[in-house]
């Protein structure tokens, strides 16, 4: 059997940090090693391969050269690549091919380099409306300093490991924040983690297996998806609105679907800024014991909240597995967060901990801790004060600039603004014209575990400077006319 | 069918961080789901259950209580305790049971406490050989306090994630101290880790599926057998001698098996302390290449021999993830690591990585790299030399004060001795009797992937003050009289 390279589903990310030749070469292999490219098949001649993806022709004779080395492929000169012979269409590892090529399938899907692009540090001299970041004012720096000086006094610290579940000290002062914030919970129940994203990984590879549904938001954290999607998860999305979570839609597909769990965040939800309503907290909690379908609450914006939300951990503690973290309201680099779980599944996700990191930085949790006792309250209320302030510059700037069909998310708080394209509009399109003037952002498919968001795009408000944030909307308002 | 319960297999492990109770719990859960215990099967009265157990009835009760809670057992008065009917044999999700009832299956061994006791912070007043730590002196601590205070004056260390690869200029450090080892690699190879027990995760999700085959030493690092339990591998055992791991064993397993990976430690090696000899090393590399297996180079001790051993990495950079670790070289509570992989699977181990934490922490990463630039060889020196007389002193109390017959690894160096009791002593019954006169260590079971090291033991020299060596070892000696 002979199929045509006509057939051949090929296409590359430009976005991702895995090079382009090394995306042909994966996408190859994948396809030969199961059989959808059988032994004789002929790939196209390299030129119009490159000319088919847009690329260099040295980038296909890359990708060549290499799956020809691996023993995929064989090149003869005048009659071009055939796929090679592999002992009956699939190398088993016992044919002594090199390793990388017989790797276990890999699940990542279209947008792999979002989360690191969310991390990156450089972006030229671009207004980068991308990063999750605190704004550089407030600064933490000062105080941070002074306490890592103080914790760092005992020698302990520096040198040991720590318990896996976190500092005693701080676990106790997480709980009591919580407590105030209506969650009946006790320090033991409060694992510390390196953020809040090491969280979402632990209850991915934890609660559920590849294979397994599992519903999420729609939009929803991109990082979130990418971990699933390299867990194997399949992910049911649900619609949100000003009012977050279409808990109807939930309640629909619990109908007929077993999901593992429903990933939510309840409190100026990432990238829409919206906060569920009491109503629908309520029924989501009900709706979850009804089913016996634990809740991820991820909680990182909850305390930008003046006063901040009741968590929906405080509904009921056995149904809700709690994640947030100090990324957003004191910096990334900590690397620090924390989860609540209830006994039934403490055990597994600590073990999972252990074997990820063994610990969270005691350093920095000696120093976070002292942060916490003295200078915490304070800086989340300049912080509040501050978003609040280039929320207020950016709706200015959107409705002096922006053309009209061009909107942005209501009911929004926090970090972000959640936008929408005019229909005629993708938003990929309109960020490669706002990237030429000089704007950046992150176009909405990323924000979607199916379709959707071809025309929607986040702004993250914080990264840049203050006085930025109009001329970025000005440019970005420039690019949509 | 009834099935009695005098086949039930059930057993406890004291020194898990699990609860008893909820150890019996999850014993019967899975054999109740897996159909073990069908429908119907009495349960031991409570009172037998214990006796076996040697636990206390409340105990018993507690888990019972647990179980009939979620639906798996009834309890009535007069008659005991009976599997409860579950649809034919196992509740399947849509039954309404509760979420925690049916997570999937977990994976982990006997001994799933041991990771967290090496993280552990307490120890009560005993003299406790069983952390990994460095020594209290040479503290990295001053110099490493003014390397953050250096690194804090930039803002954008604290307040952003920073690139998922690592810090530039760490990584640029890090493969220049490589190449000088004789490893010809670039600082885009290197991405940085929290710690390198995170590498061990990255590598074993990523290069192999649950029922997968790989080698380890034996004994090895319990954290990484740990590590390969809970990703569902198969770990084949090789002897390690005093020249390292035993390569004709591994030549031996290639002929028939496909492991998908060698995890070895080829300097220092934990626990025995051996450094694989240079013909070994040779033959181990030519061996992986022609079986097409990769090698796991695991090396956080690598930089404490004088002077450092050329890597396997230095062999064949195609053939071998290379992890090491700041952990033993400056202070765990860093937690920073580095691997060094190939561009064949470099992209998905950052991706797993990005997933894991995102990034590791910038702030620490600046600080090392301060430290590493002015202070790290200085440290070294110091920390060699402390070593070396830790192992003097142990080596003359043993010689002093141990019965003839218990004896340790030769040819070992760095932070552990592994010992081995005489024929007649099991290691754990040892270990409780040291307990008693006040020292710890930890037994030899939990560094053997199968069955092995009933009669050894593992004493880290480092984490007690270097007065109390002495002292230590002769309560030891006098719990094995």
């Amino acid at each position: 059997m002979r199929t045509g390279w006509s057939e051949l589903a090929l296409t590359v990310d430009r976005a991702s940090i895995v090079p382009i030749y090394r995306q042909i070469y994966e996408r190859l292999r994948e396809q030969i090693l199961a059989g959808a490219l059988p032994e004789g098949t002929r790939l196209p001649p390299e030129r119009s391969l490159a000319e088919r993806l847009d690329v260099n022709r040295s980038t296909v004779v890359h990708a060549y050269r290499d799956l020809a080395a691996d023993g995929l492929i064989e090149q003869r000169v005048g009659s071009g690549s055939r796929v090679a012979s592999l002992d009956g269409g699939r190398p088993d590892r016992s044919s002594g091919v090199p390793w990388w090529v017989t790797l276990p399938p890999w699940r990542v899907g279209e947008f792999p380099a979002v989360l690191g692009e969310l991390a990156a540090a450089e972006h030229g001299d671009r207004i980068a409306f991308v990063q999750g970041v605190p704004p550089a004012e407030p600064s933490p720096l000062a105080d941070l300093a002074r306490s890592f000086e103080r914790a760092g006094g005992d020698v302990r610290f520096v040198l040991t490991y720590g318990d896996s579940e976190g500092y005693g000290p701080l676990r106790a002062l997480i709980a009591g924040r919580m407590r105030a914030r209506g969650c009946a919970i006790d320090p033991r129940d409060v694992l510390m983690l390196t953020g809040s994203t090491q969280g979402i990984t632990l209850v991915a590879q934890s609660l559920a297996e590849p294979g397994d549904e599992i519903v999420v938001e729609a939009p929803t954290y991109p990082g979130a998806l990418q971990i699933f999607q390299i867990a194997g998860l399949r992910a049911l999305p649900v619609p949100v609105d000003e009012d977050g979570m279409r808990v109807d839609h939930v309640e629909a597909i619990l109908r007929t679907r077993r999901p593992r769990f429903i990933y939510t965040m309840p409190a100026i939800q990432n990238p829409t800024g919206v906060t569920m309503n009491a109503d629908r907290r309520e029924r989501l909690v009900t709706l979850a014991k009804r089913h016996g379908v634990p809740l991820v609450e991820d909680d990182p914006y909850g305390e930008l909240a003046p006063p901040p939300a009741a968590p929906l951990l405080a509904h009921d503690p056995e149904y809700v597995i709690y994640l947030s973290s100090f990324s957003k309201t004191i910096a990334p680099s900590l690397r620090l967060g924390w989860l609540v779980a209830p006994r039934t599944i403490y055990e597994r996700l600590l073990l999972r901990k252990q074997s990820i990191d063994m610990a969270s930085s005691m350093y920095i949790q000696a120093g976070v801790r002292g942060y916490l006792e003295r200078d915490y309250d304070a800086h989340l209320a300049a912080l509040r004060a501050e978003l609040k302030e280039r929320r207020a510059l950016a709706h200015a700037a959107i409705e002096r600039f922006w053309p009209v069909g061009m909107r942005v998310q209501q009911g929004g708080d926090g970090y972000y603004l959640w936008a929408t394209a005019p229909r005629e509009t993708r938003a990929r399109a309109l960020l490669a014209n706002a990237e030429r003037r000089g704007a950046s952002f992150l176009f909405g498919e990323a924000f979607y575990a199916q379709s959707g968001g071809d025309h929607n795009f986040r702004l993250a408000l914080t990264p840049v400077p203050r006085a930025a944030i109009e001329e970025g909307i000005r440019r970005i308002g420039e690019a949509a006319r």
